[in-house]
């Protein structure tokens, strides 16, 4: 048995031990949302907040936990949920907080419960799930320690915790109305990017650095928009936690003159490698290591860059403060440059290295399903739609988790939607005919079964462009087999990692190519896979898959009051 | 018997005749209500649409018919519900379009039937009741003519119809942030007036009349927000129906040269008579007739100006055209000039004007109740709201109609809420304790008795500060009684109208002043009564009536599914 081995038996050991003796908690919530004057990027904008913050409050809790949050609606007219990203939800299908999927959208006025266990330790995040909330600004971040006996299978002496976005100076709601009208309006690219909710538009801290025309952030620190600045003492080892809920941007984050160590990746333990610098995109985490083993009487930058874009958007930066170096001393060097946005060698490269850790559960060996997903840019009578094998998802007015159990016809599309594309399609090329449907079919998967995932990549409407779509997974953490260029053809399977392929919930699809994907449909419930973009998921860019739902136990009325299902219970016609 | 009372008993008989013949009408209509990008006054921005019209569509009908509205929700995240100014819903209290009144808004996706009867001839408006949706746009006519085998008291050779209207370039969603924020940000006087959803910004049809710097408008018709021309032959007389939607402006209309002659107020026949301007607030409706008697050769102008507030918004002007002159020629004399917009004494005259046909219904002689309704500006927290009677209105997640109707508990406070204020409050003053709280509470009346309402206006927040309040109430008609400067005293009932008061829907506190209102409590069901400036609605100003519950019959599920109602429809613990 290899230490790796040891320290996973000796984690699944402590998780019980808690529980046998209670030193699992609950951790209780009560949260408010609703909009706010903000100034995340020093422009004042409206914020979607909980309880007056922005980012919500960050969760912490122990593996093994109860999470309980009471969430008040306090929005005037619109409704809410909230998606607890990176939690699988096993056993509480209802609370994944994907509007149409697991639940009904609370009303204003409303207030429903989330309790759900929290099984991983990891780093998390929750956002908004209902229209473009998410880039309203409905997100915090979730982490989850290991428990209480456990030990993680890294050292240091202590973390910080970075939640990543992107902000626009046009509300969500105009950017909603933007996309769905026709001719398409696209929302450009983010003004600003967001650590942990601050960013500084039209003036940078590096500005003396650079030829731009950009002035020098005159900041007391006290605003909204201000960068925390990470204090480390020299020679010590820190964790950094790091979350991506952009709405759109892929991004790059470096530290000036630091290595850092990569162990985590979405709640799933990494065999450590070393980068100078790392691509995070929309819907991924990483925790990384990195040793204050430089000049202790220097600053260094913290940088997050735009990747896969053309990058519009200035760098976020922040500052690493040696302590006791004032904080206030800025950095002598430029900051880190990011490699180029279009560096898909390096972004690939930077992908190739996610392994797991040594002793971390292996996929089966062989899959029972294999469905192609062909991810296309289309047109449906004039409107720009992202489709998925020609279908854009529409999603339903009735949550397909309570439809699904208690077998509601008319609720969506029974048509099962197709597990594969058209041999002679030019995946390098616009499509022939760019029409597409709009479809709410589901993928119904086999319990306990297993299930390859092939996402294939292709040409958008114009000629030459191919983007990043980062795929976010609900209710499971699946293998990344294997990336790919072009078509994949069923001899790349060959090429599968079997052997330490990494645990994840996200995975991108570089341009023109293919990712592989598996995981085991042994989650009861209905659960969204998605393009983590948030205009492409508004756009149609995802499907829906549902598995055991007959195994779901009684689904909260609250989840279940609008569409058919409340219908249906309101009438008293159960099954 | 006089003539009128000849005509009103016709009347009956026609529609008795009509619904015995056959002759009443079910009108279909399929809406949508949507977000679409529209330059209503010639600047983009977003409307709230229905069937991607601004303003919504007409509906026309004659009196005794049904209209039938299956209304769509096809807006991202937000509810929808749409209120049918003043049809009294005799009998269908659960279409009466108010959220967290008579319904559940309608979730996006889903489709709430809207069927009731328009029972009397005249000129309404429909409007979004939920948050601000009026607002953004949410609005458009409702005539009902008179039924096939009746006549109206009045002749004319053709009609016209203008829905005005105001509007911001700030959307109504950050308007409702900026109204409840601390410290309160007032959302200003509106950019635009509009016409049938047709304003100018930045231009003037008359720009060359004037001083300012406003240039002259150089539109080809074609535009959104290019006026809609009255085409009129000469030496005919026109009806012009008039209704105001407007979010807060007070509004005066001309027609240059022409006399106006004023028959009809709120879906009621008025003792005609003549004006050369005349007020409108919003929550009104009018028909005035109007007869081409001037040189055909030229063209007048139509205007509309701010009253009540200083005005900060230019005239909305349109073009009274006479055939065969050119459309395209401008009046050769200025825009008519509305009285100064602080000079009540021109207000209060057109008021005392709006007397009852001859033969219309008249007021019980005697009330059985007189709830006194003190309108005050206070702060709660920090927060700036409107109270009545120190109650500020907070709507509850569960809809009156149906937790009264259920007799459930914890649905919205059962303190009864006051029926008068102290008797030493000086209303010429800012309050000397400007606190207030925020309440739920329910004016249960008596089922068929006879209820007087004095609306007694106050000092702002500010010293020297009294606004207009045009108060409307749903499900009735009222008589006005009277108008009264300074504290309502019981003696002054003495100078009550009891002979020919109208019947109206809205009626306007003037500042400093009170206005008594009489109604028969005979139409089962839970009315709003609130302030129709909706920024003050969404600070509170505002009251619930509720009368005869008991005999409203069966409420569709659709109306219940949300709060408690759908809490215990879903649980089925039926009364």
């Amino acid at each position: 048995m290899g230490s790796a081995r040891v320290f996973l038996f000796c984690s699944i050991l402590a998780i019980f031990l808690n529980s046998v003796l209670g030193a699992n908690k609950t951790r209780h919530f009560k949260w408010e949302v609703e909009y706010m004057h903000f100034a995340p990027d020093c422009v004042e904008g409206v914020v979607m907040g909980i309880n007056g913050q922005f980012p919500g409050p960050t969760i912490r809790a122990r593996a093994g936990d109860t999470i309980h949050v009471e969430l008040t609606n306090k929005l005037p007219t619109e409704g809410v949920v909230i998606h607890w990203h990176g939690i699988r939800q096993i056993g509480t299908p209802w609370a994944d907080g994907t509007a149409s999927i697991s639940q009904c959208a609370i009303n204003p006025g409303e207030t429903f419960v989330y309790r759900f266990q929290v099984d991983k330790a990891g780093t998390y995040f929750y956002h908004g799930h209902y229209g473009m909330q998410r880039s309203a600004g409905l997100y915090g971040s979730l982490i989850v320690e290991v428990g209480e006996r456990e030990k993680e299978p890294f050292q240091y002496d202590g973390e910080f915790n970075l939640l990543l976005s992107d902000w626009w100076h046009k509300s969500s709601h105009e950017q909603e109305v933007d996309l769905s009208s026709n001719p398409m309006r696209w929302i450009g690219e983010p003004q600003t990017l967001l650590i942990n909710g601050r960013g500084q538009y039209n003036c940078s801290l590096a500005a003396h650095f650079s030829n731009s025309s950009g002035s020098q952030c005159k900041l007391r620190g006290s605003e909204q928009c201000a960068p925390k600045i990470l204090h480390v003492l020299p020679n010590k080892t820190y964790r950094l936690r790091i979350a991506s809920s952009t709405a759109l941007a892929s991004l790059n984050l470096a530290i000036g003159n630091h290595k850092m160590v990569v162990v985590e990746a979405d709640g799933n333990y990494l065999e450590p490698f070393s980068v100078s610098n790392m691509d995070i995109y929309s819907g991924e985490s990483y925790s990384v290591l990195f040793t204050t083993n430089q000049e202790p009487s220097k600053n260094y930058w913290i940088s997050i860059s735009v990747r896969g874009r053309e990058p519009k958007t200035p760098q976020a930066l922040t500052i690493l403060n040696y302590i006791p170096t004032s904080a206030s001393k800025l950095p002598n060097l430029p900051p880190p440059v990011a490699p180029l946005w279009d560096d898909y060698g390096s972004s690939r490269s930077f992908s190739s290295k996610i392994l797991a850790l040594k002793g971390s559960p292996k996929p089966p060996k062989k899959h029972d399903r294999r469905i192609i997903l062909l991810n296309t840019q289309n047109l449906i009578d004039g409107y720009t739609k992202w489709a998925i094998n020609n279908v854009s998802l529409v999603l339903p007015a009735t949550p397909y988790l309570g439809s699904i159990r208690y077998g509601l016809n008319n609720a969506f599309d029974h048509k099962h939607p197709p597990e594969n594309f058209r041999p002679d399609y030019d995946v390098s090329k616009p499509a022939p005919n760019q029409n597409s449907t709009y479809g709410s079919g589901v993928y119904m998967l086999n319990f306990n079964t297993t299930v390859d995932v092939i996402l294939q990549n292709a040409n958008a409407l114009k000629a030459n462009v191919s983007e990043i779509h980062p795929w976010h997974l609900h209710g499971h953490d699946f293998w990344v087999l294997g990336y790919g260029e072009g078509r994949f053809m069923e001899k790349d399977e060959m090429k599968f990692n079997m052997k330490n392929p990494p645990l994840r919930n996200t995975a991108v699809i570089f341009p023109y190519g293919w990712t592989a994907l598996r995981f085991v449909a042994d989650n009861p419930g209905v659960w969204a896979f998605h393009c983590h973009i948030e205009p492409h998921l508004h756009m149609g860019m995802g499907v829906v898959f549902a598995e055991g739902v007959h195994h779901v136990k009684k689904i909260p009325n609250e989840a279940l009051g609008c569409g058919l299902t409340g219908k249906m219970l309101m009438n008293n016609v159960h099954n």
